[in-house]
């Protein structure tokens, strides 16, 4: 099996950006934690971030028999972009949307995922983990035939 | 580490509710799978359902002292009752909300939970495996000493 | 063929409470009428009341196998109840929602109904008529098969 | 006691039209089911349809010291004639408003009758029993002498 | 000058319909009042009233080079007839819109009109004179060369 | 019989300001066509003006037992200002809201008005013309008797 | 081939009426394009104009069996008439809702249609050649088979 | 004279529960606060809590006849509890609503009450304070004869 | 200890405007009622009212190191005057909003005072009494050290 | 003359997509069907399509000069792209908008088009032949200079 | 070149007030910025500052031939003063509208100006330098001979 | 001191688009007048303008270290990019909104920012001028030390 792990706009200052909010993990360090937990899981991942919509949508489009499920911090795309949920609607395989902090407890136009209805399921607000166990829940999808 | 497995409104019908949305599994089976991943994570694990939106107060502030983390299904009560919100946010310690089916893409009512604010992080989509991942995210929290 | 008459919160008050609403008559004199109804019509009927949210599900619940059809008169719970709306839809038999008052003349909040949408049909505005009908119309769904 | 069964717009197709959702009997059926059953009541019935508003109108001014209660099903009127609401609170008389189908349960703008706050009742969701409901609600509103 | 005053639906019912609303006045009355009033002005008026809101539009396109303005009293059709509204805006003359009641009063439905923002401008509340001061600014605005 | 001619803010710039909208006729100019139709009716009109909230509603608690009724335009308080809503609503005599331009034409924050549910009624959109039309509506008020 | 070519209310007028938003065509004219077309492309065209919702109604039910397929134009009936929408979804032919000018463009009430939910397609703005658009829109729906 | 003093959900828990919203002061210590005001007052208080929305509903109806008033402060069900403002209006004798906490202040789910339309008044903000200007307001209430 | 009681608009009134909303006592009636209170209380009471907002603004400025607590009862600036709620935020000094009705049993627009979330706390809904368990709250709030 | 065909995201998975909603078609086989078309109308067309808002916003900018019009399918970015309705809104040549699907019947957000308002007009709903009618309209609109 | 410096409601208090949202200086500190920057630019400024509404309308008319532009803070009335819109809108000057603040970084009710729409243009956020910004604004302005 | 200029979509085509609405300077001419500004400031700026919301969060993320303040105009992703609100957000220096047109003057849509809630102050409307307050405002952000 192999995932891809996905991550939106702005990930890349994780770390840096409001500590507060995200923790002081960088992406690399959570993408550290997120290989180790594959290899223990036995399992492939590939990773990849971009602050480009249009690049996160042809990075969806080129999954198409290369990976069995996605793992997706969509960011601020969440709220908004209705391309990637098209996108994420178009695909045969699972994609499962994570968010490190709890978006329920943040502003009003947080709380709004449009890419939430076209996902298998929703985590947020448990920090790194929540990619863990994002990760978790994409090989147990897999294993149970589930889109 | 102790935890207390919550379930809420009309939980105790699984199995016979409308499969197509939550699944063939019966609440008791469900208890089972939990049981054995807290076997497997050496942790304890205490299973309480009421439809009674009283009831589930009640237990939530008998866990003050007993409990560690609490996984908390609120099912129909997620969309209206402040009363277990404040219940929730009056707990020193973690609650994750579960849910089985992904909530998000329903009907637009069941799109706002009123609990998941005070909540430590929320989980939905993923079946029964959501309450296995609600646990492993409890663990998690109780390790990190965040509430 | 057996019936249950379920009533909702407050409807124990019947008579004393804002009778230029609710009319004049007593709780036990319309179920009085709806026992008379009965056995004209060579059905069983059983009647239940309560204030109670958790109680009106778990009644809800035990009507598995144990009768044809549900009379409802959900009272207050019809505007917010989503909870009792979940326990309707998870029953396989039919639910008529039926309220004395013409709740579309009253105040805003009361035009809306959660549980319609997963009830059979809904009848109101008149009176204590407006249980017999009900009890008819369970009849006659009944007879015909539907849901 | 004489009453008046009025069809609004598009009624005139029942049994051609959408029958997965208004039944597979047609207009003449329906109306020979209520002329049955006025006939076991003893009382008599007009009929009237017409996808006209103003007709509607104009018939319901007709019905003045003519009849003593309507059985009325608006159609898509329902949802936005208010010209027809002034018609139904100008009548000294009652009028029943009834649907075959549960609006409730069908799209967002059907949930709302403009009509329903002047109705004396409403009946909806019982395929062609929802005529027969209103005729013997009808009867009851007439001998209580409520409008 | 000539003008035609244009009764919409229900108004012929009045001094029999909700008294207390509209006053008891007949349509005969009121339109003999408004005869007079011409007289004495020494212009020429014209009546019409229909339920239909077709045949009103019809009417409406009717007085093109017939008559001067147009005093319409648009009763329900007020508040949702864009098509009486697109008839009113094609005319190259002024339409003074006038309501017996005072409907900024009255429910919340009743406030809005959409014919108003066409009209030349509105007058309302002032019962059969509502009439009467619609037919002098009519005269008015014929005199200024306004539409 | 005597009558207030109450003029609210910005008024006293007429001619002047948006001549497009507003017209080229000054406040004085509209107080003298009001005077003359005073004069040709045999009644007598007093004039004030003001920019202040709280000027118009002393005045307006000034006419008790000394005029018949009021004929006012509030300006851009129309919109907002409940206070002088209230100050309307106490007097005992007649208050004609009346407005020089049509604001159902202009923007959406102009078309409602906050003193028309509590005015006798209102005249829109005939430039100086809706002073002396409230005028006469005032006469016609008084003279029946009608608050 | 048969098709029916439906205009709403106003229509009558046009050439006459706001020639700067609908043209200087008249619908005789417009007729005459569309009839050069249908000739054209070898298919039968039938013509049909009403003001009155319920002609249009009684026209649409009357397609039956009849023709092929119906380019319609509801005019301002497109934002409210509800009737008019279930006399469309109730016919077995694809029914093409067309506008001369660009209704999204327009005021906000004009950018919503009732009817385009259940129309086959929708296509505005491109003045007369939106009726030939969609006439070849209607041939090319028929020949596909598609409703 | 006799009062009930009705604790709503979660109140049980004061002194533990957020001390920055709700104060340090146990629900027993307002209890005796009460009290003593009770016996300066001269009249008789009883105390109640719970955090079932059925339990409050039935202890108000077990006032009738019973105590002259009741100080009622409904915790969260004062937001969405239909069923405990049926029951509050049901009651012939005066309901003051009482919180702790200024609603108005915090969060803008909190800031309307379903109850307040049907109690007598509403005190907000001043901490325990709030019930015991609640009882004086009951006693003065009573005295007065007003519901 | 010394205390402003503030009246904003329409309160000059009192006895005369509405008194089936109001009452019949006068405003100087009231203020004895209060001044006999503040005698009993032993602390000084000062008296103020104004319909003109800026005035109220003025007022409370210059309670600046004059007196410990305002009693305010804002009218119907209470549902706009946000200038208003800045000038008793920038207050170092508790305001207590008081009104003589039950503001939330009237129209919508009342139900929401602009001012209550800047205000140490509400009372409502006990006429005169208002304004009196508005001074006990004073008292107690200055006793407290609370803002 | 010369048209640029603009595909917007997603377009190029069709045939693979959702053929239930997009149809089986692949965007290579309907540019083929455009280029026919074009062939048989004797102009000239080019094609582009992109993932990238930002992408698509300088194609359009680099249009001036070198293409008569636009057939644009803006997909996702229909409904939310404010920055291409102003790339669109700042061309000096008219840009038509096509959807394969009939938007309309689809999700209420896809009801909306913030591109529409500055089209010259839209077609919707006719699969491939949405693009076909989309050349004609633009020929039209070229041959008769409109933007 | 002359400017009016325009104070609205409550900034009086300046330094007093909430300095953590309004800064430390006084109204004569920024008054005295004010001065030093119209010397530097070789202009004149007066001052005004009022908590009356209409005293600030009454000073905006007399700006009438006197100043050639106004820098206008028109604190809470910004968001409501719909009569101060009105005299900015006549004005034949321009008007720049300042703050403080960042109005669009605090509660949501202030993230709304009446004002601005008729403004030439905003400013908001910079503390005391908002003012200074202002005063080169407004030369650049009245330079540029815009409005 | 070193300032980032950054312009986003469709700035790229000034001049040339919408010359009523944005003025006649090309981004050249306006580059030019902030170039000379800053020479007079003595201070640095880079320019840099793209239509592509992933290269502006991109250029945002690299000035970390390498400007002290950026003048950021977003064009049309001022109203939707929470993902480029995230990113001036994230970054630790003051950023200044500005934009050309007066945006509240403009359509509905315009009148909300998703970016200046996290922005040290906002400035619109002034044409190319709003530019050089804005970097004369940056200087003073910069000289005082505030984000």
């Amino acid at each position: 099996m192999k995932f891809l792990i996905l991550h939106g706009p702005n990930l890349n200052l994780l770390g840096q950006r409001e500590p507060g909010v995200y923790g002081s993990a960088t992406l690399e360090e959570i993408n550290g934690y997120i290989q180790s937990l594959a290899e223990e899981l036995a399992v492939q991942v590939e990773f990849f971030q971009s602050n480009h919509e249009g690049a996160l949508i042809d990075k969806l489009h080129a999954t198409l028999g290369v990976v069995d499920a996605v793992v997706f911090n969509p960011g601020a795309y969440t709220h908004y972009s209705i391309a990637l949920r098209d996108a994420v609607a178009s695909l045969p395989i699972p994609v499962i949307e994570v968010h490190l902090s709890n978006i329920h407890a943040r502003e009003d136009f947080r709380h709004q995922s449009v890419i939430a209805p076209v996902a298998a399921g929703q985590i947020v607000g448990f920090g790194p983990a929540s990619y863990l166990l994002g990760l978790r829940a994409a090989v147990s999808l897999v294993q149970s035939g589930r889109k």
